[in-house]
């Protein structure tokens, strides 16, 4: 019988001007695959070579985290695209990315869009085709995405692979969107509750709701957060506990 | 018997935000070569593109104008970079605009960096290992350079095919060094001289310094600019001039 | 009898590295109002101190046109702002423009939102009390809006003092809307139609919208363009016509 | 008889993006003077704005941390300014920050150049002439610099009051140099030896050479760091040691 695994996925490169966002040595230890930043919303060509080159030295598959151009934002805000300008950053951003990697011993395998980018096109049907077309014309990439959102079927229809995603330290609506932050129950803080989450996907693919509805989204990556020391902590125990399980950490590549 | 032939090369795809610096347009009618800019002292993404998509098909070469990243300097100020930054930062906007290429029907066949970067690695070794580092690191591609400099040398000693520039609107000291622009002299401006300059170029490789005396510099590529209307206009006679005397306008590739 | 007198104000000071985006030289003959970028949509504070210089020595009085912090968008696309995050960028924008004008003979006498930030706080009350606070932490300057929105009755609620401007080039819907730049009729690109609008401003402080309804907006300040030869030219134009109709071009201040 | 005093200084103001660089609160209860970034090596409005109040409320002298628009390299670069443009940059940063301090309850009372700026002014007459024509052109601030160079002189002779800085945890070359950072013993790390310097400063205003010089600096104030969570606890030791000693933290306004 095969083993029970899951993909780990952090998104690392993003030290900027020599100051680090997460401690990209210790997530690249237990991760399997790593979103790394291209320099839009964070990170710079010398601090993502160095990333790279530790992330194929461990094995972990690399991603190119692709983000609005606003580094100021860190991304994280909704920026009002021209759609056609949006594709060309996206290929530009996953170019700059695949020949750094290239160049340390890698590649970029799939594409994860960051940030603001990523919540827009759950819903935002111009900007979700402008972010595929941008990765189509680069070429036949996975692209991980929120399951159940608008840039899935966009995705499909244009023939690219689509790694869902789960969150490992976020509660879940009954209808599949995240708790939003502005809710004191967003964010799992506990080690047995992220634990919980993680050993849940790994072994249904499901995710339970804040309500307790089963919500069966088929992850087949788990999202973690290496942003704080108490967070870099936190992962040990659960990829402690994923081995105790007996389930493999590895990429869905 | 073979015909003569000279290639010219022009600074393309600097639009940033909407504003253009040259005639892209204009001058990809003219020239058999562009140095398209990569976002670092210009251009954004989707300008480019659509520079990239011009000269596929005006059937113009494409090389990556790679430079500092320094858009408020336009990339024309000396920094002081780490080498090791400077050749990642290199390899990232070659992939970048190479990417870009690939998606609108062309791809980077040379490098010619850019401003300070390409007036320092004359002289500066340091500098000059990091660029030729990067190209290296994205893959053999020819690389455009002043004859003579330091980086000529690094480049050949490293496998790297050079192609020899020479200036068609500038004067030249007797040692193969252009007049400093802090000279009344620097510039040449009439439509005759650049003409008679290119001619030369084209018929014998050859440069005739300020004092006369002839530089051997074996030129395989003439830099023409398009960044007024008024150099547009010379550069249009300078072409007609080309044709009269039967010079094919040809790529170095 | 008063003679009769109006506003005419232009963006100006948008040279980013050296590239010029109107011919501020130009328009500072003809404007008696100077909307002066302040480096975060355009403009390096070199430049913008030389436009300052040529305003102060024209008699020109200096407004800061603060934006969003987007200069690959030239300010023109909307950014969701955290609208304390925009506060403290237009009081910074305002003491750094007020700076550089104190040093070059002048100083930031009103304040005028750019692009995408004008046109939001028209309706985005969040933003518009972002942006207003912005204002009042640094002083209590004028500022200049379209007449109607949402911000001009926030600014007169937190003791503003409101410019109401029209526009010299823009055609308007009966609500007082523009006319949308998807439309074929957004623009007015004759002379006469320019002149006609200015001079309906100057005489009634109305503006006839597109179906003939008259919009009693009492415009204070019209805003005109300088970014094209043919924009310069036209604005000549409508300045001899309000010359010889004997209407004093003078600032609101 | 008057109590031994001394000013206790650090770079605050550097969070950009949401990614803190140093621990402001911590080090606001401890240092006398905080040099603000400006937003140009770091730095964004809104988080310099809360470093603002804080400072502002704690009784903390502030400084505009002037720097080279470098935020790829921290301002740790040397860049080939025009001086005339890095005067107005200089005058636009300072403007802006003390913009932003006015609103917070606070206001620039010195300036400290940052980084490569502050090392290149020591030797480099053309760009310290730019830097304190850029102070002179916003008022006649204060300018914190290392004691003996040539900034100091010219500072001087423009009629700006000088505060001469030492260095808490840098070892010096007998001629007043820092010992160079590719040097093993650059750094002091020993808190012991951290507060040996400090006591020496306050007690005498010299500072002893690793060759055991005595260096007559008459040092005012003392730069600390606070960029890390060992920097922070070493200066709470350094910290209680004055205490300890009656020696009182203050700043030299």
């Amino acid at each position: 019988m095969a083993s029970l695994h899951i993909d780990l996925n952090a998104d690392l490169g993003e030290t900027t001007a020599g100051n680090p966002v997460a401690d990209d040595a210790a997530m690249l230890e237990m991760v399997s695959s790593a979103n790394v930043a291209t320099g839009f919303h964070a990170g710079d060509p010398h601090s993502i070579a160095q990333t790279l080159k530790a992330a194929a030295r461990a094995g972990v598959t690399v991603g190119a985290h692709v983000g609005y151009n606003d580094p100021a934002g860190f991304g994280r805000r909704f920026i009002d695209y021209n759609p056609a300008e949006l594709a060309d950053e996206v290929t530009y951003q996953i170019g700059a990315l695949d020949a750094l990697a290239r160049a340390n011993g890698t590649r970029v395998s799939y594409v994860k869009p960051h940030g603001a980018m990523y919540n827009t096109i759950v819903t935002h049907e111009a900007q979700a085709k402008g972010v595929i077309a941008g990765i189509k014309a680069f070429g036949d990439l996975p692209v991980m995405l929120l399951p159940g959102g608008l840039a899935v079927d966009i995705a499909k229809s244009q023939g690219l692979t689509v790694i869902r995603e789960a969150f490992a330290d976020r509660n879940y609506n009954p209808d599949g969107t995240l708790v939003s932050r502005t809710q004191d129950n967003a964010v799992l803080r506990d080690e047995g509750d992220v634990a919980k989450r993680v050993l849940e996907v790994a072994q249904t693919g499901s995710i339970t709701a804040i309500d307790g509805t089963t919500l069966n989204v088929d992850a087949q990556s788990v999202c973690t957060h290496g942003d704080s020391p108490g967070s870099v902590k936190l992962l040990r125990g659960v990829v402690e506990r994923l081995n105790a399980e007996g389930i493999d950490i590895r990429s869905f590549i």
